[in-house]
Parts: C-alpha cells; sequence; structure tokens
C-alpha cells in the first residue's frame, strides 16, 4: 500500500494531469469504475491503483493506495474508489467518415462528441489545435469510455490539409451554406466542426468542399455537441 | 452604490440562489451580458445590478454594486460585470410540440436541450420531477437565452398524466422501441426524454403511445441532450 502523496510514482503519476506530461510519457490517468472497465475492455490500461485492499478486477497490475493518495490521483471534485493508468494508444489509419474538431475547446463537448461520433460510425476523429485534450479527465469522462473505440488524430492545420485532400469535405457554416437536408452524402467524408464561439476557421473552410447548417427557428446556432450529433446521425443514415 | 455585502437587498437577492427562494419571491438571477440582454429582449428584466459607474442599457433600473457584492450576487465561479433579477414567468398554454423532461438531472443538458427545443419549435417545455431547476444559474447559461422565448411548465407526475392524454405520447426507450426512422410524427406531441442514468420511468412509460429509439453502433446510448436534439431536428422536419 502507498499511503504517502510523497512517494516518487504518485508524484510522476499526477503529473498526468497536465497534457505536456502526458504527451512526454505516452500515459494518462482515467478516473472511476466505469471508464477503468473500459480501458480494460479495450486493453488499454497498464495499473490499477484504489483504495480497496482487494484488486477490483482480475488479472490486472493492481496497487492499493490511501484516501489522501487518491485525492492527489482523482481529477474530478469527489474522490474516486480506483484510477487506472493507461497507455495512450497510436491512433490507427483513417476510416472512410472522420469527425474533425477545429478548436472545441469545452472538455464536455469533445466528450459527447466523441460519443456520437462512435453510434454514429465517424470512428476517426481529428482534433485540430485549440481543442480540449481528448485525454483530459473531463473529455474522457463525457465520452462515457467511446473515445477507447475511436481513434483520435491530433494533426496541426498544415497536417490537416495533406490528409483531407482525399475526402469529401463538409463544414459547417451558419452562412453560405446548403441545409442539411439538400446535400447528399458522399464517401470518404470528413465532417468539420468549429468552435464554440468563432465556428470553423477561416484557413479550414477554405478547404471545404460543401459547406452545411441545419435549419433552425429563432436561434441562430446550437451548441456545437447538438449540432456535430444532428450531422453524424443524419449522414451516418444517408449512407443507408 | 452599494458596497456592503451585509446590505438588506443584496442579503435577500442571493437567496435567490436556490430554488425554493426563487419559487417563493416569483424571481431569479441572470449573470453576465449575454443573458441580461436576452432577459431585457424578453421583457423579464426587473433590475440590473453591475460594476460600471453607468447603466450599461438604456430603460433598465439599475445599480452599481462594488466588487465583493458582485461576487456575493454571481453564480458562476468567474466574476460577471452584471447581475440582472427577472421576474419568473407565467408559462401560457402548451402548445402542438411539447418536449418533457423526466428527471433530467444535469443542469448542462437541461440547459442545452431548452435550447435545441427553441431551435425546433418544441417551444413549450415540461420538466418533470427531478429535473434540474430551469431557473438555475447554469440551465440559463447552458440555454443561451433560449429560456427567455420557451414556456417552461414544472408539473407533478399526475398533472402531466391529466395534460398528456391529448397528446400523442413518445417515449424514449433504448428496449421495445422503434427507430426513429420507422415512427410518423402525430400533432399534437410530446416527447419525453429520461434521467441520464435510468432513462424514462415506468409511470410515465405507462402513458406513452409510442417508444421511440435511435439507432446506433457500439455504444448503448446517446447523452440525453444528443439524443434529445436529434429526435426534435428529426420530428420537426418530418412534420414538413
Amino acid at each position: 500500500m502507498i499511503s504517502s502523496v510523497h512517494n516518487e510514482t504518485i508524484v510522476s503519476l499526477t503529473k498526468l494531469h497536465t497534457k505536456k506530461h502526458r504527451q512526454l510519457s505516452g500515459l494518462a490517468l482515467v478516473d472511476g469504475e466505469h471508464l477503468v472497465s473500459e480501458a480494460i475492455k479495450a486493453n488499454a490500461l497498464n495499473h490499477l491503483y484504489g483504495l480497496s485492499e482487494n484488486a477490483p478486477f482480475e488479472g490486472v497490475a493492481y496497487t492499493q493506495v490511501s484516501e489522501a493518495v487518491m485525492r492527489k490521483l482523482c481529477q474530478t471534485s469527489s474522490l474516486s474508489k480506483m484510477v487506472g493508468v493507461i497507455n495512450l494508444p497510436n491512433p490507427g489509419p483513417l476510416g472512410d467518415q472522420v469527425l474533425v474538431l477545429d478548436g472545441v475547446q469545452d472538455p464536455g463537448n469533445v466528450g459527447t462528441l466523441i460519443r456520437s461520433a462512435l453510434a454514429f460510425n465517424f470512428t476517426s476523429i481529428i482534433t485540430l489545435p485549440g481543442c480540449a485534450d481528448s485525454y483530459s479527465a473531463k473529455v474522457m469522462s463525457a465520452s462515457q469510455g467511446a473515445i477507447f473505440k475511436c481513434s483520435i488524430h491530433e494533426l496541426s492545420c498544415e497536417e490537416f490539409k495533406k490528409v483531407s485532400h482525399k475526402y469529401h469535405v463538409l463544414v459547417t457554416d451558419v452562412h453560405h451554406s446548403k441545409t442539411l437536408d439538400e446535400i447528399t452524402f458522399k464517401t470518404p467524408s470528413m465532417l468539420v466542426l468549429g468552435s464554440e464561439g468563432a465556428g470553423v476557421s477561416e484557413f479550414v473552410k477554405s478547404l471545404a468542399h460543401e459547406r452545411v447548417r441545419i435549419k433552425t427557428s429563432e436561434v441562430e446556432s446550437l451548441n456545437v455537441a447538438m449540432a456535430g450529433s444532428i450531422l453524424m446521425y443524419v449522414l451516418n443514415s444517408l449512407k443507408g
């Protein structure tokens, strides 16, 4: 059992709360039983730390820790019973239906978009600069574990430009665009969603083959996660 | 200018952070310039408190307050420049497209659902027991002011039963249900969404004329706000 918050392993694990250290180490932390069990199913779990004396899952490297240590490891305000260390996966090749997030800042939005993306077969996800980090605690929590079944590609705008030319690039835009019921779905396709405040950047818009909006009454725009989920649902249905 | 946090008016206004006092007084607080301006447009603003010497909006009863007082009035972690007092509206009659929230607990979900509801003409909203309070700061913030353009009806299950029989009641259910592309839209209609954990309660399910689910791959369920937004978008489109 580790009871000291000054323990060397614990100190180095708490550094994983920052994106910089996640990237340097190739590791991240997952909070709570649900996410830990999803990580185990996805074969991503590396080590588990928990409050109970006995390992809560079989066949998993396990260390008991004190409540004080758990508070250090936890990234949520409530105290989890367990925190797992996962290996950040190497994203596989891009699929036929790609979701592109261009500066989506709110971690709740990024996480729920990943959850909806998995539901509607947009299992390749590109995050461009300005997005909340996919492996932050809030994003993983909002994804409800869907993140372990998607491949996440963090790209620069230049890298995106290179990979995008093989795809039909559909960009959301409330102006100068067709409504969702006017467009036809082409495959392979990329669907680009923009930041909460400013939408899709001009650079990314310049790569678009088609611009799409959702017809709404009264309100000018929807929450980006709502808009993205509606678009992915409809596009995935059009595929037939 | 009010500079003391012990000022009688300020003390009674801070009580509006709780639902109980909002209901007793028929008042609520709105944080920040965007919500305040939406409240003014909706003719709901009663009084405005702000940091600036001059009233930021014309024709509005205004009082300058100190930063310490503003911190007391604010319900968000960041310091707003202004906080408005609004009169809770009397909800009008129910319309033809009604959104029913059965125990949706997360204020972010309730707020974004209200925003999507306005976008897709579900401007009458019923909240059943267990829902986050519609006039809490987080709900109003997530609604982006859409709440001022919808009529919100907080009903008991018995009251809901009475009003529901005039409607075609469509309930979300991942089991024993038709998929969204299999149903036809009847009007007047009520769309019922359930709580994040348990879905729609058995009592409310017993009042359903039809059960609906969204076809998904891999994940069993979607975030309730995503599911609700997709359903409202498609149902509103079906209406033609």
